[in-house]
């Protein structure tokens, strides 16, 4: 039996385990991470991680470790490392409120880093110092042989974690089927300064092949298990979700209509979360005509599942299958069929800047609030408190052709205006916020200059709360003789 | 005698006005711009912009003009048509007090816009309404023919202009070179979702031609002119600068030893500005060893031309020749042994994302003011009052592989500290900027957390403001619990 990796005309592996590799079990290969490591973890939109082997690390003996994944993971990683305290750095993204509450109580370090940067980031010392102590990558796979893995639900910055690790984990897990190998075009990207283009002419084009290479030698352990991703559960779209979702899609079908940017094709990206999922299935209803619609994006949601069973998708670009349990059942049972959609792709694939600019996606994103001016704050609450991190969402606010914040206009039932005079910490700038979109409309802010922005951001705002927004524009106009930016917070009602 | 446009092969046009081409003196240029109308102007960082069209559409009728320009142009432009009352609005970027008043007072309507996404918001309607009435290009040149024309000291957004524009008026303008075509590249690109990455496999590969096309009805005047831009001078380089220098080159130099990054060529960017050109002038000591030395950015300034003399620089890509009038006289006098290491490339060119993120840039830019987290303010003093705009300075700082802000400590004497709690404004995010570099040192922010930025960015302000610098720090840290992320603002030692 051949032990070569599968290839893109055959991507399905024969095995689990393909050659004679011995496998072993999860503390045995929790003994392979040193005491003061950097561990590389697989896993990306909540799925895709490995499980077992950091739960063990938990369990072990105490470590000082750096925790580098491709995004969101499960609280086998940023729970268990969390609470056992050997985590103590953290990069890029986080999603789970064990870790969250250690970085902001500061005993994790932790700093959000744009998800299409990581790979450099890891070639080019873009961590510096915070990569620290021996490299370690554990990863989950469909099935591994002797120089080659498939990943499972997820690629993220997995091919870039394993061309930097000293060594290498693999847990090979049994619940993940072998045909995800179907979906998976892993392309490696050559160093600056003779870096070629990404070779992507179409969204779903496949320029790379199924499975991530690796130097034999680097393999530690393989490790096999059988448990399933704990992924995001997305709550049920509710009346502010539904509103938002008709008011966007009044938008695009109208921008469809008339701006030369779809004349061609409709591409959107949509951020992750429980509205981003919800705004992806109301697209059903997207007036298109007979372009196609295409998603070249970061992860792929229930909702999108949706657009594709509806025939309405022409395929879908991602770096994860963000999926619910639910979600999860539905792509399983018909694999084959997804994956002539779907593609997932490395996370310096699917957010790299070249390829957004050049297929001119329409970027829908959300954000914890919005000035006046339209800059967003995407990360922390009240200025201070984290919450997930910047994820991909400047990769494609920043380049994007045509750029959409879309949130509730309040938060805490109400209590908490999500439209601000001014941002507690700013993600995306004006410069690259084109639409705000709420349950209340559209505020198109292309081409408005900062003075005429506060009154177009002002009437997507909460109605209660435009009268203390106008009063506190009033009093910066008095004072200053302009238009104010940030010279000042908070916003009651 | 042809009259096709020069080609890559033979650049420099046999005359002035080639084909049967009548002129008309500007006043009847003038008359061809409609009371209602977008003006769209040649000219980048401070050359290359129309004279005397201009000027007599100031000394004209009533207009209400949309005025767009590649980068920063002429008095002739920016105080003219402002103290005419004809501009109503501007976009992208401006560099004179009269235009920077009006748009402080309220009188002029502006946004600046990042320099590479110009072209495309031309396109696809990224300025919206902003852009109102018949849209007329006055674009200054070295020489035209019946459909095409070569650009003077600047490409910009030129041929974005003449492509968009319902009619064309070119000044031909005796004192700049015919020899300037050796220098320009016009490569325009194709509309997505089918647009090509730019085909550039090295910074200063020419892919396009010296010409710009147009088509011949578009052409609605002709004008000689013979007077020289009125470009920015620089002050000389003071101590602070050759302080921030002498850091910047042993912060690079470390870097260039020991960082992958560097392992084939260094390549890098440096912004507008006096700051800017003294650091370039300084660069003639770094220690490349046998490295190319290569410029990918967005403007040549005096000091380049230093390094170009020294035997020191592999070639330089750029979209304006940003010279003074010294600078000029040196480059005219040797134009065509210049044009063998520069290139002039259209403004979504030069600072178009991909090829940035390709060539593994380092980019070296300035700010008004960084914060404690490494958030940069590049445009907005106070939060209020404009500056110039954020140019192309965030298509680099963005997509560059090593970010620097390299900035004085200090402002107005040191009466003001650039260091500050939490930006007025923010350009440049956290996520983005490497690197702080002032005259007391360089702060490393690769890696670190929002908890540990502060000590570093601290470590290299003035030294009377580190402790009210602390205190601010120490007062939100006791009221929160939490690192501050814009809570409050305003330090005074």
């Amino acid at each position: 039996m051949t032990t070569d990796p599968p290839t893109r005309e055959d991507p399905v592996p024969s095995a689990r385990v393909v050659g004679d590799l011995p496998t072993v079990d999860a503390a045995t290969a929790a003994e392979k991470v040193p005491a003061e490591a950097t561990l590389f973890v697989s896993g990306f939109g909540g799925v895709g991680y490995p499980k077992v082997v950091p739960e063990a690390i938990a369990r072990g003996d105490d470590r000082t470790l750096t925790v580098v994944s491709g995004g969101g993971v499960g609280d086998e990683i940023d729970a268990a490392l969390v609470e056992s305290g050997d985590m103590a750095r953290r990069y890029p993204f986080q999603t789970r409120p064990a870790v969250r509450e250690a970085i902001n109580t500061g005993e994790v370090m932790f700093h959000d880093r744009h998800i299409a940067g990581v790979a450099d980031d890891l070639r080019f010392d873009g961590l510096h110092t915070g990569l620290r102590g021996e490299r370690v990558a554990v990863v989950e796979a469909v099935a591994v042989g002797p120089d080659w893995l498939v990943p499972t639900t997820s690629v993220g910055n997995t091919p870039a974690f394993v061309r930097a690790a000293d060594r290498l984990i693999v847990e090979v897990n049994a619940t993940q089927p072998l045909d995800l190998a179907r979906v998976h075009d892993v392309y490696t990207r050559g160093d600056p300064p003779g870096r070629d283009p990404i070779p992507l002419s179409t969204p779903t084009e496949r320029i790379g092949s199924p499975a991530i290479r690796f130097d034999s030698d680097d393999l530690a352990a393989v490790v096999r298990i059988d448990r399933r991703d704990d992924p995001y559960e997305f709550r049920d779209p509710d009346d502010s979700d539904r509103a938002i979702a008709a008011n966007l899609r009044r938008f695009l079908d109208a921008e469809i209509g008339r701006n030369p940017l779809f004349a061609e094709a409709v591409t959107l990206q949509f951020g992750v979360g429980s509205l981003g999922n919800a705004l992806m299935g109301a697209l059903t209803e997207l007036e298109v005509g007979d372009r196609p619609l295409v998603y070249f994006g970061e992860v792929i949601q229930d909702g999108l599942l949706d657009l594709i069973d509806a025939g309405r998708l022409s395929g879908a670009s991602a770096t994860s299958l963000a999926l619910s349990a639910d979600g999860q059942d539905r792509l399983f049972a018909d694999i084959s069929q997804y994956a002539n959609e779907i593609v997932l792709r490395p996370g310096d694939i699917s957010n790299a800047t070249g390829p957004i600019e050049r297929f001119g996606v329409t970027a829908v994103n959300s954000a914890v609030e919005v000035d006046l001016h339209g800059n967003a704050n995407a990360t922390h609450i009240r200025g201070t408190r984290v919450v997930n991190g910047i994820g991909g969402s400047n990769d494609f606010v920043r380049n994007a052709r045509l750029s959409i914040i879309a949130l509730p206009s309040t938060a805490a039932d109400g209590d908490v205006s999500r439209i601000v005079p001014a941002t507690a910490h700013v993600d995306h700038t004006d410069h690259d916020v084109d639409i705000v979109v709420t349950e209340h409309g559209v505020a198109d802010l292309r081409g408005l200059s900062l003075r005429e922005r506060p009154d177009a951001v002002m009437s997507v705002a909460d109605p209660a709360y435009r009268p203390s927004l106008r009063s506190y524009l009033d009093q910066v106009s008095e004072r200053t003789g302009a238009t104010p930016i940030a010279e000042d917070t908070g916003v009651d009602p």
